[in-house]
């Protein structure tokens, strides 16, 4: 049986070893556009703000490793461009020249792009965005060259913040522009008040309610140009989300849903029933909701890949969802989230009640205590936790944890409040922040 | 209404905290033996490690505040030493003699002590056990004093390990000595050889599978006596465990369980309809196996005075149990654990199952990455998590946690596997350490 992946990253190598770990008499191909496969693209922010590092430290295994001791066909600089479904082919141009390839069970792994602004000026030498390896080759290789030292950065999300961190620590001075007035309009603005003071108070300049006009080069400099605003740049960064590389899944009329993500059902399987997809290029389930979503995470892509192996063996693996659990370091500060955010609850017809919690990171009296934020909400009616924020400078980012777990099993306040946490004076109060918010969300319950 | 408190610590100002808060007409009178209330035990071990801090610091509250900004009639100094059921009185001696108070409900929240070794020498200037802050403040004021230069602590649990730490620090040399040949006998081999080595590579010296006979003095020494074995110190601690204060129940006849333990309903009522009991004098219930357990710790203290306080008050809060979480800091480990051990396990009626994977505290070419080893157990034939044990230098404090909610919601390893965890580089793999253990288990399952 020819088990045909598309994409060699997070879902598309999951699958692909997990396959053949199952069973090695498959034959598994995998078409990979670029030239890198299985690489820690999270990581790359980190590994840009460290001159000493080389980018491919980031490869997580090679290809040789998945081609030779695993046995996988894996074809590097080999681009699908259509899938004929009836035939149950796929087609493409690969390092020498076209190729054709016959599948049983297809598995689209395409992944996401970073979205491009439709302005003047965005394939300039010194514009770019992060997504692939060779994005981050590029970015690394340019500061290197080029002696940067002034960058804007276009966007204020995870990826965007990430990177402010990054540049200001190799000395360079960041400016971050957006046309939405609002700093991380998806989180709670208490919690994102304290973000966007740490980022301030580190040099960055925040230019928010500003959209990008043009990108144009002047004396040598690139120049951001808005209504009212021309910011200078050695380098200009374009982070403003991503979108779903759907397009080969559209040309053949597979069904898809949010931004275009292919839609896929709890096996991963897509409207064609030999045609699975997952990670970046798929949607999901989200378990708050119950409904489909679409958030690109590095474990579901990991996860999909798996499940998609299992089922393409012969399983009948049903994925029970997500529930948007990410966390991102900027500067000193861990911030995590997990469920809902107010506005989305409100949207999925949930009735949102929320708290704000300021609680410490150790005991009472113990030192090295950081302040922690907990913003958490429930539904109205039911009390169910619908999701949770929080940001501080340390015991966060492993804290959202215990509510992710939560939201999994549709606890409600009052049943989260009686859970056994950990206590330990070194590493947190008698009662853990997110009790604390869930005691004081109860109250405001009734 | 008179509630009458017997004992001034984390559930019992608890209880009259949360008491006073609701119904302020409530005449909430506390017995506290001792001249303490409110302060963290758990932070003696650091404070005492630390000469520049005073152990009053560990005071959450002070008794003036509770009396004059809370309204609760607290009496310091004053020991109940007879309940009498049927006049619904306590008896007891104070600080101007002797003293009666009526009760309409009482809660008996008296705590544990330390056990003591029923050895000659126990009672030596310089023998210590610690508990209370009392005993904080005596090893404090005899360390500054008499320039100890050698302890030797009997014991090797949780307290014993974090005051072997604290001593050091202090740069005391550190012997420790236990009948048992096994290093923390209730944790997993492989995790408790993983603590024993970084506790041996600080300098201090294990003597296991030593019964200690005897304590003299000997040329202005203390020796510590075992068969083959004499240990010279400055001081000795003894840290063997803590038994439950259930004396003053027991002389009324109310129901003990467990190693004398007050035993409790879910609403935290004794035998006695109008006596409750909360904190380390009570048992509890274990959500793992459904049964009594007494596992005494602050959490469940504290928790337990507020269940108490609202039940007094006319409520009906019944208390779904513990499972057991627990965290400790030596040296530069984290050592967690939640639910149940192998042992636990089996004589519970499980039939466990567990594996030990070996993983890392960040991801794949993340710089500082440390070692996390995680220990996980599942019942054979329900496939139900049973318990988890972790220890590493980060990232396992918190983690703990995710494992405690699923015990909380009896899931199953694989239930838990699909849980979305947080991942970033700087926090954790893309799969978090738990899960990666929750892979392992189900595959071992089957």
């Amino acid at each position: 049986m020819n088990f045909v992946i598309i994409g060699g990253d997070a879902a598309g190598m999951s699958a692909a070893s997990r396959a053949k770990r199952r069973d090695s008499s498959l034959n598994v191909v995998v078409f990979e556009k670029t030239m890198d496969v299985s690489y820690s693209a999270c990581g790359m922010p980190y590994n840009i703000a460290d001159p000493t590092r080389d980018i491919d430290e980031l490869v997580v295994r090679r290809a040789e490793v998945f081609r030779e001791k695993q046995g996988i066909d894996l074809r590097i600089g080999h681009e699908v461009l259509k899938i004929d479904p009836d035939k149950k082919e796929v087609h493409g141009r690969g390092l020498e020249g076209e190729f054709s390839y016959p599948y049983d069970k297809l598995l689209i792994a395409t992944g996401a792009r970073p979205v491009l602004l439709d302005i003047p000026g965005v394939d300039l030498d010194g514009v770019f965005t992060l997504k692939n390896l060779n994005h981050g080759r590029r970015i690394k290789e340019y500061i290197r060259e080029r002696n940067v030292q002034q960058a804007v950065i276009v966007g204020m999300g995870y990826i965007a913040l990430e990177m402010s961190e990054a540049l200001t620590e190799l000395g360079i001075k960041v400016c971050m522009i957006k046309p939405n007035p609002r700093f991380l309009p998806n989180m709670d603005e208490e919690v994102a008040g304290v973000i966007k003071g740490v980022v301030r108070s580190h040099g960055v300049e925040l230019y928010l309610g500003h959209g990008v006009k043009e990108i144009v080069e002047h004396n040598g400099k690139l120049v951001v140009r808005s209504d009212n605003l021309e910011l200078d740049a050695d380098m200009v960064l374009i982070a403003v989300g991503v979108i779903p590389n759907s397009e080969l899944a559209k040309d053949i009329s597979l069904e898809t849903s949010i931004k275009d993500a292919i839609s896929v059902d709890r096996t991963f399987r897509t409207s064609n029933k030999d045609i699975y997809a997952a990670g970046d290029c798929a949607d999901t389930y989200h378990v708050v909701t119950g409904k489909k979503t679409y958030i690109p995470l590095a474990l579901v892509a990991n996860r999909g890949g798996w499940m998609v192996a299992d089922n393409v063996l012969g399983g009948k693996f049903e994925f029970k969802g997500i529930v948007g659990t990410s966390v991102f370091k900027v500067f000193e500060l861990q911030v995590a989230r997990t469920g809902l955010d107010e506005k989305t609850a409100m949207s999925s017809g949930f009735e949102p009640v929320s708290v704000n919690v300021k609680t410490r990171s150790r005991a009472h009296s113990h030192p090295g205590s950081k302040t922690i934020w907990v913003h958490m909400i429930a539904d109205r009616s039911t009390h169910r936790l619908l999701g949770a924020q929080m940001v501080g400078e340390e015991g966060v980012a492993h804290r959202i944890n215990s509510v992710a777990v939560a939201l999994h099993n549709m606890m409600r306040v009052d049943e989260y409040f009686q859970c056994d946490l950990s206590y330990a004076p070194p590493f947190g109060p008698v009662w853990d922040p997110t009790l604390v918010a869930a005691n004081q969300l109860n109250k405001k319950l009734g």
